[in-house]
């Protein structure tokens, strides 16, 4: 079994393995030369363009330990009648945010997205490392849904959440999830990985009530089929509260502070990415940093507290994943 | 002594001191029609508009326990050289942003804002309940200051952070701040609130070693002067390190959780402001389980986890105060 699954089961590994959230992006030459022929939304929905971009980082990194299909987490909504737009420089937006009881009844059932599929297909045939497959998780989807893109104060998803109409609208997008992530799973995703970007808005006590039973209920789903990394930033306040079998971490709390926290699982984490921009010997003291917390312990996936910057030097990239394998050569204990 | 002052004591009160960050804001009908003929800035640099905008509250809602001086944070950057513009809808900008030793070197010593301290002493001769002097804190001074604004990811905070020069920035802000809360003070502000909005954004063992150290001497500084309130959102991994005598909470980590964390220091929180636009039960809901939280101890200053949003209204404001009096009538334990 390759590293980075033995990691995720918290089985002993040669080295720590390493990857990088949005390690396909800006920050590569190659991909913005890509995007000025194309739009995110084409690239997504060409699986020939899709596999293409998922294998630019492992081409320019070939140390790295996984690649990540490259997708959009709204893509899911648009087969439910979601009309979803990238508008350069603002973000993603939604034609027709869902804000009622009538609205959510009005979503059609998620039936697939196959040019993910096909992308993971073709993806697989060229990979020597491990695939992740990946959906936004239900508090993150409905929070562009509701709002009609980015926020800042979450006011409307909130004030939907305390309604009625909230546990349905989380149930519709619970199964979209666990469909399409078990679509990607039969298509050879390794593993996936769950973004709930933005859940770190809510207080601990919103969250156990209106956002954990769906994230469970989607880990529960997958139990057996592939392991889960469920990821947030923001999250400190929620950690001991997040299902899965690897928690994703961002770069507020300390490795080891999380750890002790989420308890007997695997770890994925969590060096701040502007860490990227800084002299060398800095970058590096922080790794270091990081992996004397880790501590040699089974179950660490090195990795970023949240995406690559575009502003990253990519051959920070490349000192960081030679390091982290240098440094840990010989293996967990 | 006012219950404000006794609560930020630890002290017995006869009930629970409620103020609102942000309390005088685009939420209120009469500040929306001063700020159709008046600037930020103008008001902020009028003695006279200042004050009047400073007891818009305490008119509004005779039952508040607290007013708090209308100004902003950015204010102190002035007198040091540093160009600082309110841009409709944009925020603040920073015309001549610092990024370099020369650039700090330049920067000239504070040397007093004699409008806000007149405003103090203006709307010191109307008051019947304390008033609250505030500053930014250096982080959050030093992030707009380097960043040119508003910002993501602190880019350049915290390349700047790593640097040699850092240390000079931060000392260099936190004498401004010293200066401006000792004459807020001296002026006749009861109470004072360091401000760290951003500072979240650091993992812990930055803000212990790049940022603690200069909100502590702050604090220190202080000592014997008035109360100091510190506050930051997306604070929760931080609360242990936090100097101040009363730590101000956002909602993301439950009241008694914090407070716990935080130790034998008061604490100012902590409602969601989002929660003002939810259906009334739901808010008293929500405003009960805080209190149920602080558990009748001395040492709660009632207060939102982040400003009052524009859209609240002005009559969910008046719920809360009589709310949190009623419940707490008969005082703390």
């Amino acid at each position: 079994m390759h590293r980075l699954l033995r990691a995720a089961l918290r089985q002993q590994v040669d080295y720590t393995p390493v990857w990088f959230m949005r390690q396909a992006g800006r920050y590569q030459p190659e991909y913005r030369e890509l995007r000025k022929k194309h739009s995110i939304l084409e690239i997504c929905m060409s699986p020939e363009l899709s596999a293409q971009v998922t294998l630019l980082p492992v081409t320019m990194f070939p140390a790295l330990d996984a690649a990540i299909i490259f997708s959009d987490i709204l893509l899911l909504l648009r087969p439910m009648g979601i009309q979803v737009e990238f508008i350069q420089a603002e973000g993603p937006a939604i034609i027709n945010p869902v804000r009622t009881g009538a609205d959510i009844d009005a979503l059609r059932p998620f039936d697939g997205l196959p040019p993910v599929c096909e992308a993971i297909r073709l993806a697989k045939r060229e990979l020597k490392v491990p695939l992740i497959g990946f959906a936004g998780a239900p508090f993150t989807l409905a929070s562009y849904l509701v709002e009609g893109g980015a926020s800042r104060n979450y006011l409307k998803t909130k004030s939907l959440m305390v309604a009625p109409a909230w546990p349905k609208l989380m149930s519709r997008l619970a199964d979209a999830v666990i469909a399409h992530l078990r679509a990607q799973i039969d298509a050879g995703a390794d593993m996936v990985q769950l973004f709930d970007s933005w859940v770190g808005a809510l207080g601990a006590e919103d969250y156990r009530e209106y956002v954990r039973p769906y994230s469970q209920k989607i880990v529960d789903a997958l139990r057996g089929r592939a392991p889960v990394i469920h990821f947030a930033t923001e999250s400190g306040h929620l950690l001991e509260m997040m299902d899965g079998d690897v928690i994703g971490v961002d770069w507020r709390v300390p490795l080891d502070t999380a750890w002790g926290r989420i308890g007997a699982r695997a770890i994925q984490g969590n060096l701040d990415p502007a860490t990227l921009l800084a002299p060398r010997a800095e970058l590096l003291r922080r790794v270091d940093d990081i992996l004397r917390r880790a501590a040699g312990r089974p179950g660490h996936i090195f990795n970023l507290g949240h995406g690559i910057l575009p502003e990253t030097p990519p051959d920070a990239v490349a000192a960081v994943i030679e390091h982290v394998h240098a440094a840990t050569a010989g293996g967990s204990k």
